[in-house]
């Protein structure tokens, strides 16, 4: 099964939400992408953490089959942030972040993860995001997502990457940023011209979007996938990059890249974010068994049917 | 055809949107409804307006074969509305309400439309809407709209109307704030606690729920459908009223109550208000054709399917 690799933050975050607090629990972009990703493929992870950084935390990776190869143990504290949820749990108020030792990241990629297709480049500056595609030999698959951070402090150089990049995976805020562009499906339009061949935008409670030009190269070809509607969300930390992780994984695993696959892979990463937001940090993903993640695939495929269905209740 | 019924109001509008400005046009819940289920059925309006309706109003109606027996015109000003949207058209301000003769609307159902099956409650006094329910005598399927103003003042007599109400259709923060619950899933369960079948929650630019009992009557039937991705958005006005013409619209002129008749009727109101919100008042929807409402229901199906496609451009 051909593996993904992912490079991005593995961190130590303290989370406030109207239903609770946690302190100095697992989290980081590529913490939540591999274990979201192992459900469905070998996942080979590089980034950095201190020597403050736990076993326990060590074995919550190992346990999910990730390679560690690429995860560097160096002098210093491993990258803490501070965050708060509002009532809506839409949007993260930052309080605190201390970058530690992910300030002087420079991912070093190992020899035995150079030839491996599919990459995703979590939120990092887009001049490491093109350092890391520097080491790779045969990418088949480039996703990458980004923050309002590099978008308005270093535009030129996330256009640089976006160029290399197939898929990028962006929130709703981010999208309409980037292209400078409130209307949704006229920025998407301008974002597919400077090089991805897929935008998928992530909407949280509202679900997510792909848009891609269709065969032709004229029009766009939509995919509108809604959320899993969940009765409790504890902690929405980590909701977009476990649905990377889906996404890439399941991908990745398949080894498929036609409009049926990536849009199953939508839902797969829809399926596996809902579940990361029912507990803080991976405390649900690292009890999630495949049973699970296959009955929620299958009731998203029920709530979005209207033709040829099987009666329910009617009226 | 089965007909349906609708009773709400008919106004003049003035409403001021980032891409222009038009005054004193052809508006009201009503008549937004009319038109827009009109393409499905014969429609029945019971409305009142003052001498000052304009004869090239009517004849709007008129060309979409709505019957106007039920529509009063009475000494005085028909109602006017006045509001404004800001750059992300997701919420009218409103400037100005002159309710004139709908003030003293009191709504009389004329005895050919009493044996009508399928009935539109649109988003007027909880107390009236009772009013025209005791004079039908065979109701099949009653949809009802109603407003924040009601939820707030007249929460009573809104939960007496909905005990007698098949199908609610309000939007998003209608939805918690009837429920007074910020989930919208347990928020759904409670309303269909009081009375409704099914809720349909309409979420603008975010598409649509649709919640149910299941058969067992333990868990709920979810159906959620994206909106119509557009370009350009003219003026949202009228939108949650031609999205319930065209659901009502397509359950009566079908005459069934299934699930599959239900989430299609949901398809066809998502497809007639996307159609709306491309120009000023009913601009767009009086030109409309059959052809372009088929286009954009099989456009959705097509949006919204992750098995069994046939492949597009994939990456």
């Amino acid at each position: 099964m051909p593996p993904v690799l992912v490079v991005g933050s593995v961190a130590y975050d303290s989370v406030q939400t109207p239903y609770g607090t946690v302190e100095e629990v697992l989290g980081g972009s590529a913490t939540y992408f591999s274990v979201a990703a192992s459900f469905f493929t070998k996942v080979c992870l590089v980034a950095c953490v201190g020597r403050d950084f736990r076993r326990q935390d060590l074995q919550v990776l190992e346990r999910h089959n990730v390679d560690l190869e690429g995860l560097e143990i160096v002098e210093g504290h491993t990258f803490r942030w501070r965050g708060k949820y509002g009532h809506d749990l839409n949007d993260a108020q930052t309080l605190d972040t201390q970058l530690n030792v992910f300030a002087n990241f420079s991912p070093k990629i190992p020899h035995r993860y150079r030839e491996i297709s599919h990459i995703f480049l979590a939120n990092i500056d887009p001049l490491i995001q093109r350092k890391v595609l520097a080491q790779v030999k045969q990418p088949v698959l480039i996703a990458c997502d980004t923050m309002n951070y590099w978008i308005e402090g270093h535009f030129e150089s996330l256009l640089e990457t976006l160029k290399r990049v197939n898929i990028l995976i962006v929130n709703d805020a981010e999208t309409r940023q980037l292209a400078q562009e409130p209307n949704l499906v006229r920025a998407a339009r301008r974002i597919l011209d400077w090089g991805p061949k897929a935008l998928v935008v992530k909407r949280g409670e509202f679900g997510a979007l792909m848009f891609q030009k269709d065969a032709a190269g004229h029009g766009l070809s939509i995919f509108g996938a809604p959320a899993f509607p969940l009765e409790s969300i504890f902690d929405p930390t980590g909701a977009g990059d476990s649905f990377a992780g889906g996404f890439m994984g399941y991908l990745a695993g398949l080894g498929r890249t036609d409009t049926q696959a990536i849009r199953q892979a939508i839902i797969f990463g829809t399926v596996i974010a809902s579940f990361n937001v029912e507990q803080f940090s991976l405390e649900r993903l690292k009890n999630l068994t495949f049973t699970e993640i296959g009955m929620r695939y299958r009731q998203l495929r029920e709530m979005t049917s209207f033709e040829d269905i099987a009666d329910g209740a009617g009226l």
